[in-house]
């Protein structure tokens, strides 16, 4: 793996967009125009959502040989967002990151609608960093006790350590055409959702027992006017996205919110406001 | 990272096992004995079962500076268990593959039961290989399709290929103390438990369903006499495994079929067969 190799393959010549032709994409507009764009959140505020709401992830760390080693941890999430990890080196990641402490950490949405590419998820790569001073540890061992009961009798084993991830890199991928990079420094101080923990909850239910309202709001606020079925793929304080069924095919929209939710339970409320004037 | 930080680390001083006292991990035992254990798969099996019944994984590659990058993938399964997955070169993980094709792939248990960390996950390692021949290609293009719908589209874009992981090294996790390293012959060759894509819906309806069988189970097979409440956490075709609260602390304990599952809907048959048993 040396200099030869990389020599040989320094710049390959990859696409800057998909190789296919442009109908391969294209998807139903509205029949009905409508409004300005309804707001989303910033790639770094769903990049926060995603790392706030899950508690597994997969860590990538080098092996001695150099090769790239993926493994499962729980962790804990810093006030910052920076995911905090408790491993033993009795386990392969463990002695990797003794050796060479460069990782990156995958968080994937907790709870998945529709297909399985098309839902959110995050690599956070930085550099792992132990051991930590008394007040960090002590914020840092409360963060991965509240994720995992077993991390508290680990906690007290002297193979284990609580490792930070002092972030370098952050990609959050939410789905198809859904992707961005964002700096350390935006997903620090990204703004966090109160409902992000309850939208999965909120998106089953809309789904299992409102049906109907999910089609009277692609039908009266997202001016598909066709629209035969709607299901809904994600929530957030801003509104909520759906997948539209058309006999003209299957188009993928979103339905803005009054005002953003403001309150951990805020989501009921926002969606029977946008029903109500979906059928004003 | 060059050769001196590999010296000053070459040989860390590693436990060989948890630096704890030995009472922290201890549980309380049967108090009627019990003949033999009960069978388990072998972890080739255990590894193989995982990577059958799950369809995402984390990829982990390495980025040109040579730092470990990790990202999220659907994969197909080849014959012989290897995984296939399609990426594009507008991913980093496309292009850190053209660059440098060494990787892993880890999967999860897909429905995970009790501590997230007691459930299983499998690391398997190796070379990434493009591209296939046109029989292989079939297969695979065949594999990956079977869990993304959005495979058959992406599969003719120009920017997509597919690729086979060559496997190296095999590292299975089935939870607390419950661990194994594989050869890849033996992952290749192991045999397929007919129950695994239906373990774990079989375990929810045990746990929502038949609790009291769980606990008479507890009692009756694994000698928990004085067992208050029984949960299943695994379920394959040689028996099920289930954590069991008793007034002395909780225990983790297996119940054996009276003959392995053959048959991809056998778990019904083998549960009420053992749960006759515990009766009698």
């Amino acid at each position: 793996m040396g200099s030869k190799m990389t020599d040989a393959t320094a710049a390959p010549a990859f696409p800057k967009d998909h190789v296919a032709a442009p109908e391969a994409l294209r998807f139903p507009d509205p029949l009905v125009p409508v409004a300005d764009p309804p707001r989303t959140r910033s790639a770094a505020e769903e990049a926060r959502a995603l790392v706030q709401v899950g508690t597994m992830a997969s860590l990538s760390t080098l092996s001695d040989d150099g090769h790239p080693w993926g493994s499962v941890v729980t962790y804990g999430e810093m006030p910052d967002g920076a995911p905090v990890i408790l491993v033993s080196t009795l386990a392969e990641h463990g002695r990797n990151l003794v050796r060479d402490a460069r990782a990156s950490i995958v968080v994937q949405q907790v709870e998945q609608f529709g297909d399985p590419l098309d839902n959110g998820r995050v690599t956070l790569a930085g550099t792992m960093r132990a051991p930590l001073d008394d007040a960090e540890r002590a914020i840092a061992q409360a963060a991965v006790e509240a994720v995992s009961p077993a991390a508290a009798m680990y906690g007290g084993f002297g193979d284990f350590s609580l490792w930070i991830l002092d972030i370098d890199r952050v990609r959050w991928v939410g789905g198809f055409g859904r992707m961005d990079s964002v700096t350390a420094d935006d997903y620090a101080s990204a703004e966090l959702d109160p409902v992000a923990p309850s939208a999965g909850y909120a998106i089953r239910h809309l789904n299992d027992d409102h049906a109907d309202a999910l089609l009277d709001i692609a039908r009266g606020i997202t001016g598909y006017t066709d629209a035969t079925e709607a299901t809904c793929t994600r929530a957030d304080r801003y509104g909520i996205d759906l997948t539209v069924k058309t006999p003209r095919g299957t188009a993928y929209t979103r339905a803005g919110f009054a005002e953003p939710c403001t309150e951990p339970g805020g989501l009921r409320a926002a969606t029977v406001e946008l029903t109500k004037r979906a059928r004003a």
